[in-house]
């Protein structure tokens, strides 16, 4: 804690120069590989004509059977048109791609789960719908990712109801379930009750807007809930959003009971939680708001790079838990201990929805993976190394999909953790066997 | 050549025994696999968030910056919306999902591509035009496979016309370019000339007439070539086909200058060549035909998976080479030695485009290869087991490319070949060692 702003910037900094130096050497962050054998030529008679034409046939009769004779329950489209990506805004399904292919390194060596980015050139979110349902086919899943806020809402909820595979949001229910889980356990430190809390929510992107569905799916009351934007704070008197933005108008009549016209400063008086999702600090929450706090009070400033306010500057001011988007700060509210676990249980029993209850239950099975069982504030959620948590939230996902009848598998609980830990240690493995017989080649000298 | 009919149909099913036996062991071809390091979880600041943000920065700034930064330049889509799969017909996008990732495995094993399979769920030419639009900024180059003729036609030329990466459909200019190739040197051996050759073509789908097209560019005089559909021979005649079929309809302007009304049998009198591409046999082609052609004759008879004449039994009527499809028969025109080689040379270079010239090119250098020079009556082409023939094969692609101005890098001869080989030796290495360490597992005993 005794960098400056300076220090900071500098430190995040090293990976954007790192990742000018090593994109270029590497050319790519994923590739295709073979995933069965090839003991001579005579085996491409096998796999491809003549032999390959009866389980085309097979497939033809019955078209579930595509399960069982391609990769296709193993497969995940990451698809985006580059309307926002990251903190960069539009620029472009090509600018995307470096992206969407470290989403998909991340899906095979935290989940074992074979994603293919698709960065689509079109900006009409009707032909973005229509192209994605093309896909199907092909692929057991869909991780969109990076589309600008409102259109993502449209676009999912469209293909949510109209897909026969899982469609899933990373941004918004990604974001959200490990947000969810970090409240979880901070309000169990603090000996606060979801239902009983008061939050401030600043920023109305994607992210937080999923949040406010998902905390109440968790159980939190959403008329304690108040959201801000860029214009103070939702509320009954804000019509100008009934155009502009259903979906924030409709949270004008869910959120806010109280009716709070103000802004953020306001929003923070007696407040439990303040959640940030806005814009990259360290001035963008002050020391006040938080000293206006009810006592306990718990801070998530996920902007990034730099969050909404310096952790140490949010403790002074009287918070007990902080939390940030940063790997280098504690409590890291990070995605990827979400979507490669949902997903391996998703894909694991085929289901053909991601429902919030199972949201719900792999937040929970996240928060529970904390280490002390939840209870150290400055470690509210897991680490990425920690290894068993991505079986044991892949479980979790895959057991509440059975429960709520939208996986076409029933499996018993062992058998899924079997599964996953199996899928996501042999993708590890064989990085590690790649890297080191040089297939993957090591990087330059510094 | 002492196995009868049953006994040839028998072998050929036991590929599509193991073909189900293998199917769902491996469940799926081709996976995803990381092409960069990961040495810890640190890592992946640089290849996700917060490092990310740089190349995609450069990408907005340079388009092209793809090239650099992201897989794009090694990565093809094999797109097909499964309305003629093989030879099973509208068999639709699922069905067709084995033979998409059989060929991506192959691009792979064989030409170190990394091509990542596409099953479109749609029938409408338009909307499959779009779709593939959509999809260029992620791919290096698009693989059009097992569409229906005559839609076939008109989706390449709309997307070769309207990409601004190279579109090639395999059916079409894959199986033109290795006929072609088979051709130049079994008129070698016989010593004829291109532009003397009478040709008779028996079927008229996609691959035959793009074979037309592929033969004139070869110095082949059109009007010497005669093609045949179900209602016998493409001449002036034909109005039926203006509104049906108009590419077969321009054929029967361009094709047949001596107008020639009437079926297979009278289009093979004289004849110096038959190209079949038409009915399963054994008995499409009749022993008469053959002895009605041109002294030292030569036949390709291409249907799968029993040709439309026994190759022993067009010798014995006269025939001087006889080609099939069959690897156990000699001198097996096969587009696997085409396709991975081509689009291996497309890549290096990032040519825009592929023409006609450029496969023709790639066809006089894989019929270059071919042992004893191609004066061996029983190896008129190279088999896939020789592996120096894909560099070269991409190599004299890339060169033509880079002479034709579609090039974007131009790049020598040795770099060419240097490239090819060194990325298809590595496939084969990395696909090896993948078996050796059970990263894919040994198929199960018989």
């Amino acid at each position: 804690m005794s960098m400056n702003k300076e220090e900071l910037l500098a430190k995040a900094k090293k990976p954007a120069a790192d990742a000018m130096k090593l994109h270029p050497f590497y050319k790519g962050k994923i590739q295709v590989d073979l995933k069965c054998c090839v003991r001579d030529i005579k085996d491409f008679a096998i796999w491809y004509t003549p032999g390959v034409a009866e389980p085309c046939k097979a497939i033809a009769q019955n078209k579930e059977d595509v399960y069982k004779y391609t990769n296709k329950a193993n497969l995940l489209a990451v698809v985006s048109d580059g309307t926002r990506v990251l903190g960069l805004g539009d620029i472009g399904p090509e600018a995307s791609m470096p992206v969407m292919e470290g989403k998909a390194l991340l899906f095979k060596y935290l989940g074992g789960v074979d994603a293919f980015p698709v960065c689509v050139d079109t900006k009409d979110p009707e032909e973005f719908i229509k192209f994605v349902k093309m896909l199907q086919p092909c692929f057991g899943g869909i991780n969109l990712e990076d589309i600008e806020s409102p259109k993502c809402f449209y676009i999912l909820d469209r293909l949510q109801e109209e897909c026969h595979i899982p469609v899933w949001h990373d941004d918004q229910q990604g974001t959200a379930m490990v947000t969810v889980a970090g409240l979880i356990n901070a309000l169990k430190i603090v000996g606060k009750k979801m239902s009983d809390a008061k939050i401030l929510m600043i920023g109305a992107g994607a992210a937080n807007i999923c949040t406010v569905r998902m905390l109440k799916a968790a159980g939190a009351d959403t008329g304690k809930i108040i959201l801000v934007d860029s214009k103070g704070t939702l509320h009954k008197g804000r019509t100008e959003l009934k155009e502009q933005h259903p979906v924030k108008w409709e949270l004008c009549q869910t959120t806010n009971a109280g009716n709070l016209v103000g802004t953020a400063a306001d929003g923070a008086v007696g407040a439990d939680v303040i959640i940030g999702l806005s814009t990259p600090g360290p001035d963008t929450i002050k020391k006040e708001w938080i000293s206006s706090m009810a006592e306990d009070s718990i801070v998530f400033a996920c902007a990034n790079p730099i969050p909404e306010i310096w952790p140490w500057e949010a403790l002074e001011a009287g918070a007990k838990i902080v939390s940030t988007g940063r790997s280098d700060f504690p409590n890291q509210v990070n995605n990827s201990l979400g979507f490669p676990a949902i997903f391996r249980g998703v894909l694991d029993v085929q289901a053909t929805k991601i429902t919030d209850s199972m949201c719900i239950a792999a937040a929970e099975e996240l928060a529970a993976c904390a280490p002390d069982g939840g209870m150290n504030p400055e470690m509210i959620l897991p680490t990425m190394d920690m290894w068993e948590v991505f079986p044991r939230v892949a479980t979790a996902t895959a057991l509440k999909a059975i429960e709520e009848g939208v996986a076409r598998l029933k499996l018993t609980k062992e058998e899924i953790y079997k599964l996953a830990e199996e899928s996501i240690g042999k993708a590890q493995k064989q990085t590690k066997m790649l890297m080191d017989e040089g297939f993957i080649p090591a990087p330059p000298a510094e």
